[in-house]
């Protein structure tokens, strides 16, 4: 099912066994209307990794440490979004049985309904955290219901707590903020800041599976040019630091990282970004 | 039916009245496993044109004699394979009935085929030429029947002649070349060279329908870097330059150009080739 | 005048009829000496606008509620600095006699003199705003008067009122840093914050017309690679995003973009913040 | 009056005594309307020359066995294309009274006719030599006689023997096909060769002062992709090194080689070309 | 012992005499395992440093009333990394005999070990200043204890008062967190701000000459992504400025900026911000 | 040993059992002075294998048909010239014992002598066949005798038999040229054609093992511009097929492909003819 010829995440077995964490990769962008790339995502993550240290000196943890596997990455008919999504769906699934907490490397946004219609079986009650500029809430984009543009609509319709929780959205239509606004999903940053709205939110959850999205473009675009439709205004790294503080008090369950475009930064700092996330979401998984 | 908002081919006029020649873009690369980027293909051949004259030394022809329209460019839905095609064959169909010659721009190679399917229409005995690196005679790749490395394989499905003439192809399969030269499709480099070959293999077809498809990887590398699966030992303008000196004998009516993907060339000069083709054949179409 | 054959703004009309608001190109860098390419500024803001929505979360305004034309750009003779700064005078001009309020995309900096010029005959009390992270009040650079680095010493010298608000210039020779000093013209980064310092700074204007001119280096490098001479030390969208709310309660009557230098940062965001700006203006023109 | 700040061509003296050549550049773009960038030719021939050999094994000559100079480049006044002419020109006098062969390193092509206006006061009989795509015999372009696009129809109005040999040839309006045709300037790549046809149109000149101006895009674009307006159908190598051994034998009293674009080629392929076509005029012009 | 062939520093001089300032470039990363590219630093420092002002409007200082010289860059044997730094330590040891405060563009960090021995015998009570993201304090990496992964563990050894001040440092093995924590070295973004931090670390040292070394990796991948191994989470060049107001207190007798990798960023506004930190530099040591 | 963690070439075994050539990489550069990268080769020639065909139509051979193993890549200490070199010898003497030929995937060309000294002890009457357009025969180059400017040299002294055919060396010192003039080692591309001087040259050598080197920079810089030290006038991708047909009818012992640097070529053509030369040397190792 995984196809393991391209390179590894830094320090990853590529046996499951003895494992807690998966990592697969999803190359595929079948939708993206405007710059494609996100297919080289995964490969570019695991190829920029050996580059960073093992050890975060926030956390405080080592990647020496936890037991993470590599699983490589999901060969995609690209042209053919709904096998793409049957097939997330059905790596999810055996991960999950496999005693995995599923660790998806994008890809477009579109392939997070895919493991969440996985998840959504064994955690019925999921919580779902997304991290985007842009609410992604629209039932249909260019005369298709698969786009990115629609993913956090897919989502919901899967999600049977329909409990999504938009981190910092900065960009969408007039119904989508409409929307989000009036089933109080939106975290703004407001004055008390990103984190403490966010430790609000996920006040009543304390016991509940949670799911953590993050399409790179939250962050700005100074630290995150390598994504296909970056809007200004957007986050830091500290700002990602201080959510972490937040999530690690709950039980995350599953995590994506989508939206990554590296030919889009010859610098490949965008890449060291992503990995940078993945590396401190490996960490919390193991938490 | 076409999107007018992009640059426009030099010289051309946007209303087709009065015109002979129809051009068209068909932004599309929804099968390109490898790189893609062919979706650019139309604008940035619209967009160089202005840096080459309007006469050409060699057909001793000035393209401001001649009455061309540039139509825009399909809004074609990326990931919708089926659908694509239906829009292309609708588009050509409608200008043929306005009487206009089509002139498709690509886009990746299986939209070649939504071309054939109306002209066939038109033209029951139409005949085929083929400039390409590659066979593209597979049935299926990739799990799809509409990728573009089947493009001659779909042509020839609704090609009622069943003439298709290969110019120079140098890469494929074992089945592939077998196939080609149980049907003596091949057009090799031999010692006759390749002009005076296609001059051979067109000769029973005086007063036959011709329809010509570039994909531009039949040209080498050095001078088309811009295309995604560039294959080394191809042909130098020179030997472009004398296959048109064969074809303008003949009946062209209609043609594509396909396979650019002009951000891999940061130098343009595979978009200022791709123009300088399209200026041939608008010249050739105008004969 | 205008040559409308490139690409054009999202939701632009190219007919000026019932519009208030008249957008055009000055794609011009004659006089740049270090790096050019600010002619493919107004190109490359069109271009990547498509990917922006419509919607503006944070002024609640959506460009589909604003009739704005999009007129195309000027053609203009390379080298000849003075032919060049007659024809923006005359177009705009032209533009203001139509009704609509001027909005220009560069282009190099030394082409807000030619729009002043036009303006102070309907405006002779304009008061010019400069958003720029250099003072271009350099009466000659490189022997000539007519240089981008020369741009507000121009301005000032066809300017009536004599008023120009610097907003946080933070390069220029000892004597421009003087001269702004002197006069009081320059709104620092200081403690209140730069929103309240232009606040401040326009209160005695109430009634008065106010024409903003945006360097795009005004921003952060971080944010805006794509610019001809980058400064370190710049600012961020929020900072943008404040001096919106202190702008639009003035009576703003033209403005213009300039300085975007697209082909130095390949990842495009350097475009997408113009266009992004440029949408924040048509929003800021409309009220 | 030189700029002696940047790179030094390889094995050059800064200093013209007892040199017999002299070597300068031309950092100049400033009528090039499609796209920018010869104004970095001079730094990246320079910078590059250092990769190449001293020894060249096809003339059995050795650089370090030559006296040149080179002088450095002149500053030059961005946007006012008559001073620069001017400059140029001055400058070219300035070298030949100090006894040296001028090479001059550009820059746009309408830098020669500074060059040709100091040389024909001391070689009233000069025969110019042109390799080019482009016959440039344009009167006017986009509104000015400067553009490079005149280049050679300003050499023509000063060079009393109004002997111009244009070699190789293959882009250009009806017009300038047809003046060529009619003073049988043109050189074509005809059957004999263009050695061949270059011997022949040079043998009445045997004692005549020759200067020879290349155009670099007179090469193929896939060996030099690096130029604003790259022409398929060029010439390789091979090609101008069988020019090499005609133009030996003949007086060359001085030479230019312009329109290199080092950006538009990341290889850098097309500025070491350029190097090495300056190291064989280096070694012309010391025989 | 230098090579003056390449580009120069802005207003700098070539000749030492009646100067206080030496700067040199050192063109090496012979060690550099995961992507080379600071040998290009020094030059692509000189080249864009002619965009920038030579005056200061934080420091309120000008280039022009200082003294300094840029003497060119080393001539390094890649591959011989014991080698390097015996020519860095002679030609430092050179520098600080003609009384010039150097002032070394790298090139990679292993070089600034080479300094630090040529500075101990003139100052052997000298404190050590890093800005960076690494803490560099490994014994060995990948089999060479020359690597710059190991630069700060090089110079503590060769450092006879073994006082470094580790300056925001965000990235590092678990041991040497420890060991940082241990001796007190690292000062962090803590609430009192970096700058107040540096100044109570720095306090007692009023008397002691002090060397800075600014690993630019130190800055924010977003204003700095031409590095080799960028590290999110940096610091910005506000924060940079606020410590130019520290050190400018005390007795700065000489300084190095390395890491720069210029090819890394097209935009070359990394190469832009060490040329602005290197005026700083100078300004600071003219004090 | 070996580095398994990157791409495989395509179809290639991981599995040395059963096999008969053994692939393996030298990511190494560490003398290359000019513009190093080199040691990103071995990853780019696997990654786009993927692109090309397995069948080659000119040698009737599909790579299916051959068993050959991808060992992967040697972990090199960069910065430590010799201890490279032992590496290599030491990994091509276990290739040989395990009776797999060996095919180095450079790098720069100075691991050649690695590989032949582990060669002789096998093949003490070993021929070596150099593809190059540099002579490579110095004896020291910027003070190291490891450089690959001196690649050649090496292979000389330890090459008993003394028989190094040189195959259209362009670039050299005189000294090179008079040295290769001596011993009639340089074939050039004479009126016979290069590949008939090739079969008169091992004419003598029927049941001698042969080593092909393969330096990419042969290649003409249109073809292959991905080469750190690129020379006009090279070869095309016929001139290499030609060759073939001389050395299949030898007995070929072993390979290297070397001095590709896929960063200079971002169309990565580069990339993909190094990945059809290797292709093609597999082939010729089966038979």
């Amino acid at each position: 099912m995984f196809n393991s010829e391209g390179p590894i995440f830094m320090e990853s077995s590529r046996d499951p066994n003895d494992c807690t964490i998966g990592i697969f990769g999803v190359p595929y962008d079948g939708t993206t209307s405007f710059r494609p790339g996100t297919r080289f995502g995964p490969a570019a993550i695991r190829e920029v990794s050996t580059g960073l240290e093992t050890y975060c000196p926030k956390l405080k943890l080592d990647l020496k440490d936890i037991n993470f596997a590599d699983l490589g990455s999901l060969d995609v008919p690209i042209g053919e979004p709904k096998k793409v999504l049957q097939a997330i769906t059905f790596a999810t699934e055996k991960i999950i049985k496999n005693h995995l907490k599923p660790l998806m490397l994008g890809g477009e946004h579109s392939i997070t309904c895919g493991a969440i219609q996985a998840l959504v079986k064994f955690y019925p009650d999921l919580i779902l955290v997304q991290l985007d500029a842009h609410a992604d809430l629209r039932d249909e984009w260019q005369g298709t219901k698969f786009s990115h543009a629609c993913a956090m609509r897919r989502c919901l319709e899967v999600l049977p707590s329909k409990q999504l929780i938009q981190v910092g959205i900065r960009s969408g239509t007039q119904e989508e903020f409409e929307e989000m606004d009036v089933h109080c999903r939106l975290l703004s940053n407001s004055n008390q800041g990103l984190a403490a709205s966010l430790a609000d939110a996920l006040r009543p959850y304390k016991e509940k599976p949670i799911y953590l999205t993050i399409d790179l473009d939250w962050f700005d675009p100074s630290v995150m040019p390598g994504t296909g439709t970056p809007e200004p205004g957007g986050f830091m790294w500290h700002d990602f630091s201080s959510l972490l503080d937040v999530i690690r008090q709950y039980n995350l369950i599953g995590a994506d990282i989508v939206e990554l475009s590296p030919q889009l930064d010859p610098s490949s700092c965008s890449s060291i970004l992503a990995a940078k996330v993945t590396r401190s979401l490996i960490m919390l998984l193991s938490l």
